[in-house]
């Protein structure tokens, strides 16, 4: 009775846009102790009724390619035109580069002090259906706190990365043009995630590169599949730090947003993804309480090692395992 | 026991080359009836120490492509330098379309009247694991057979054919030189799968939009990750009824093999790829065991609706359905 209390006067507080509420609410979202669990579902459910009329946008980036500057430039943007804007992270990994942003937040100095940002370094650790999972539930909260623009900051190269294409609205893949190295750190299908493929730092000598690069890119792209959409994505330059083609890709990505408003794709996209969460949380969780099981878990590291040494076919291993797991229950 | 000899003496006829009992084993392998499963698990493992010592090589490509006149010639071609060659087709749809194999079949007419080649239909219906998985086991049959060129075969337009990546050495991305339309047809990822995309009919008033195919192709595939073998994709024109390109198609191919086994990827490769067979059936299994729980499976789809409607989080859902599905057992 208590502890439901809390979650009312949490979700109270968090509707207010009181930001030291919202950073609770999301630390009990993220958190992997069985008892917050009830809590949090329910925190959720609260949230749920209110959430949905933000703009959730994805932004994916190598370490390098600028990202921080670039989200303090468009989030400033936003925040001129008038929106809330909520910066979130989903990286898989315990251990964050020097990309991180938490580094990112002092580097986004003026986001940072906005009373009208609030900016969320990622979840770590491996909860129940990822990481990715819980961004998703943190979105929900940020949008019941009143913040209308989200940005989801991921670096592209984890397989969780690919999840929040099943997350956001819109894509932003950001490339480095002209170097060659930099441009090789991106995730398979995560450029066809994109609706806006952004080449960063195009200024000065970098420049005539950058637009052989849009070039090349725009090629590139046409040999892919529209998008749901049913566009194919678009490749813009922009130097963030001279404040160059911000202004342009903030109304791009609003005209993007409007559009698939009108036609309604955003809302049978968001269905998708809700379906697809139910779907994917569903999965992980089966296997998640099958491998819980410290009997299943010795057993499938034991087969592992079999079926990599050629000693079994990899579906008799599994079909061993599943009847196993299942012979003292419903079988 | 009566059951175990049957599986010892179709696994010697299939041995000696008797293409009735790989057809047989084939089958039994692709069947959905439980009884059958203990017989093709036994047949499989027979198989094993038998098998691996192929190429296998994926062909994709959507109907309209030349996909089967291109596996006529390059299987003649293969057979020509002394080689034993098996088509098999991965077609997750029931109803094939006009681009069928079993059309093809009688289309490529050297093939399947050699007697060195052996051409499979694909199966249908939603075996345990999917069809994919069977067609792994279908390879394992193949070379224990004696086949040391199995060409797998796939439309590219479903999920499927991605897990195609999963089960070969190579992959082809037939692609036809011009044709905005068919261009446009392959599903996203697959494109990222491939070693070798080969522009198809390049011949005549053909040529020359070919010839300017391969040049983006070669721009755009600079912007992928290079494949684990560390090469990127290579751009390929041929005119299969021409013969024009096939040789150095095949040559290619092999001397492609060639450096993958002496460099060991081929080895890591498929030892991945069991493991990701292992895990993905595993998962499938799970999945499978939980909706043929009768109560579990209406408990989704009621789920599903109010997911839908928005009236739950898609992760609370997921939680509320492993909670139930384990109350009984386990927890």
């Amino acid at each position: 009775m208590q502890r439901s209390l809390d979650i009312q006067s949490l979700f109270d507080a968090l509707r207010k846009g009181d930001r030291v509420a919202l950073g609770r609410a999301i630390t009990l979202v993220e958190s992997t102790r069985p008892e917050d669990r009830r809590l949090s579902e329910a925190l959720v459910q609260h949230c749920l009724e209110h959430a949905g009329q933000a703009l959730r946008l994805g932004i994916t980036g190598v370490p390098g390619v600028g990202k921080s500057t670039l989200i303090e430039a468009l989030g400033m943007a936003l925040i001129d035109a008038g929106h809330r804007v909520a910066v979130l992270a989903v990286d898989p990994s315990s251990s964050r580069s020097s990309g991180s942003i938490l580094g990112d937040k002092t580097r986004m100095e003026k986001l940072a002090t906005s009373d009208r940002a609030f900016i969320r370094p990622s979840a770590t650790g491996g909860a129940l259906g990822g990481v990715a999972a819980r961004t998703r539930e943190t979105i929900l909260l940020c949008e019941a706190a009143g913040y209308d623009r989200i940005l989801v900051e991921t670096v592209g190269v984890g397989q969780s990365e690919l999840d929040v294409d099943n997350m956001t609205d819109l894509n932003l893949l950001l490339m480095l043009a002209g170097a060659g190295d930099e441009l090789q750190g991106i995730k398979r299908g995560i450029m066809e995630a994109a609706d806006l493929v952004v080449l960063t730092k195009a200024v000065g000598e970098n420049l005539p590169r950058a637009e052989r690069a849009q070039r090349d890119l725009r090629n590139a792209l046409m040999f892919l599949l529209p998008r749901d959409s049913g566009r194919q994505p678009e490749v813009l330059l922009t130097s963030a730090l001279e404040g160059h083609g911000i202004k342009e890709l903030a109304t791009r990505v609003e005209s993007l947003y409007q559009e698939d408003m009108m036609s309604q794709h955003i809302g049978r996209r968001r269905k998708e993804q809700d379906l697809y969460w139910l779907h994917h949380v569903l999965r992980e969780g089966l296997l998640s309480r099958f491998l819980n099981d410290g009997r299943m878990g010795n057993a499938l590291a034991a087969l592992e090692e079999i079926v990599r040494s050629g000693g079994k076919s990899p579906f008799q291993a599994a079909n061993e395992l599943l009847d196993d797991f299942f012979s003292s229950g419903s079988e």
